[in-house]
């Protein structure tokens, strides 16, 4: 399986489409999933370009792995979660719907599931003020 | 939360019981999970002790990440899967059951969905077979 560069996370990385930026460094960016899961359901999306896991330059991963920590970290103290689920999809057997590599990281409460993925579209607003909190949290 | 070390995957990596192993090094060692989501479902464990993503040494996620990655596709090659998914949980709330940083690679095939965690035990022999087709799959 090759890279197409047409998939909706390398156009919010080239700026072709907006995002709920939460966090951006040379290497990755992390913005909130448009359908999220639960609340506070964050991506955080190397910058270079490959497929899934499968096909990621290992130098690639080597850096992401420490920012999913800082951003479960985040999401923790900003949705004053009990705790956090990460997920990683790759082709669609496995669960991918988007073909640039990303990683879920969501905020999780006892007793709450978590919804299906692609269901529901949330608000702008409300993706924009969780964006705002975790944001907070990534500062404090 | 703190690390508590008489957790099974602590007993793992002390020797004290078990274990359908795949690979180790230095850092990690690799398993099959005993209750399998999917066949071929696998385990990779730092040998670093901390309760979860939350609390681990960030050099230590940095070495682990590229790990994840060969035994994707290595489980993807043994199985002739068609996805991988890959989940981390932290604190029961997240989905954790067992209190040692964990990384669960599981292959996927089309239009077959993961079973209930923690619901089966695999026969051992079932997992000895699993375990062989891994190794090999690294070797290849």
């Amino acid at each position: 399986m090759s890279y197409d560069d047409s998939n909706v996370f390398a156009k919010i990385l080239r700026g072709e489409i907006p995002s709920h930026r939460v966090y951006e460094d040379d290497d990755a960016i992390v913005f909130m999933d448009v359908m999220p899961q639960a609340p506070g359901h964050t991506l955080v999306v190397p910058k270079a370009a490959s497929r899934n896991l499968l096909d990621a330059d290992p130098a690639v991963l080597g850096k992401i792995a420490p920012l999913l920590q800082r951003i479960g970290k985040a999401v923790t103290k900003a949705f004053d979660a009990d705790g956090v689920t990460v997920m990683q999809f790759n082709e669609p057997a496995g669960g991918q719907t988007v073909f640039h590599l990303h990683f879920h990281v969501i905020p999780r409460h006892e007793g709450v599931p978590l919804q299906a993925h692609g269901r529901d579209m949330e608000k702008p607003e409300v993706l924009a003020a969780h964006a705002e909190k975790v944001r907070a949290a990534l500062a404090g």
